[in-house]
């Protein structure tokens, strides 16, 4: 094993507490007061749908920034914010580039790369996860994913095309995520995975505490995930 | 000014003493004696025709590797080496993932990073420009250029795919490198210019000491761009 990929969202950073920390400072200074963490699980909820769009083929690839921001758009008016302008809407779709690590993740990364190139492997966009990198120390080795593959996981082409920009066979990638349906995804292309325990990744409670597919590695952080390594 | 753009081959590392040092690494244990440098100087020429291939459309895009595969079988002949096999080919190619950096270009990205994201806009593939970061300490926050843009500079692609990466607008990057052409090719994009000179790049005497297009910084090295920019 040579190359470990890495899903960000839920697996290596807190978008929901993020996202609802992020939304309040945008909008709470401008005389708004909701739910925070709802208006983030409504965001997230369009999620799929709307990188489905691009999968299916019904749109052209274009960056999750931009899904984010008509995810946004779609979800405001359910919030009474219908008609927040233009400038609130650019900041509060910037959240997303400001998300937090899990508390494991910047020294369990720093460890892995002694030996192994490593990169994300998500359907973030280059610009957010080097803004990620950049506010949490992840010592990428490139950055892999959607935006390089011009698909959304779990096409096989988003995890085939990194494992072959390292010049690498799917078995010599490990594909490292909190959701089971990411790595099943991996495992039938034949990549290796490990899954991470985020049991409260979603909400108290709504995350994945065990894998639901087999996996060579289950791991409760990715500093478990170095140590189960031995490195 | 919030992205910089780097030209990797002879503005950051020295092709030509490298894969000339790599290539008697790999074929003087094996009985063979011939000029080093020459044969590096060989595979170099055909590196212009072979991309030209893909960029007039003729072929489909493939990473660099391959196209300095093929090219080392076409001027092996050259060197009485066509017998040469496959294992030793495979070897020779990677010289180009294990070049030096000229002296002045760690320590002067280290001082870059502080302020501007940055990134290699190399025709190389991701995992030459990967291997090349590891080896010299390259504080990439993304890896950008050909293989991210599947098409060679100068298409205008291969520029504005990186700005786009970054959610940057190509005034906002700085394309850094030591061939005049390639900044042309920039600058008439929308992007700023630097220029590095190396005299030396292709052998003593061989290589640009000044610019011979309007760029908007000429530096000597990496450490007097960033003094020119204040870092």
């Amino acid at each position: 094993m040579k190359a470990l990929l890495f899903d960000v969202f839920g697996t290596l950073v807190d978008w929901r507490g993020g996202v609802a920390r992020e939304a309040e400072a945008v909008l709470k200074p401008r005389g708004y007061a909701l739910d925070w963490p709802a208006l983030g699980d409504a965001w997230r909820g369009e999620y799929q749908g709307a990188m489905e769009e691009v999968r299916s083929g019904r749109i052209r690839f274009c960056k999750l920034d931009v899904l984010h921001r008509r995810n946004l758009d779609r979800i405001l008016p359910r919030f009474g914010l219908g008609a927040l302008g233009d400038e609130e809407r650019r900041a509060l779709n910037l959240a997303w580039h400001r998300l937090d690590a899990w508390p494991d993740v910047t020294a369990g990364l720093a460890r892995l790369r002694r030996n192994y190139l490593l990169a994300p492997l998500s359907n973030g966009n280059v610009s957010i996860m080097v803004d990620l990198a950049r506010r949490n120390d992840f010592p990428w080795d490139a950055i892999l994913g959607a935006e390089f593959a011009g698909d959304y996981k779990p096409k096989p082409r988003v995890y085939l095309s990194a494992a072959d920009a390292f010049d690498l066979a799917p078995q010599d990638c490990l594909m490292v995520a909190a959701h089971s349906s990411d790595l099943a995804a991996a495992a039938a292309l034949g990549l290796r995975t490990a899954h991470i325990a985020r049991p409260n990744e979603a909400g108290p409670g709504r995350g994945e505490t065990a894998p639901t597919v087999a996996v060579d590695i289950a791991a409760n952080s990715i500093e478990d995930l170095a140590a189960q390594l031995g490195v």
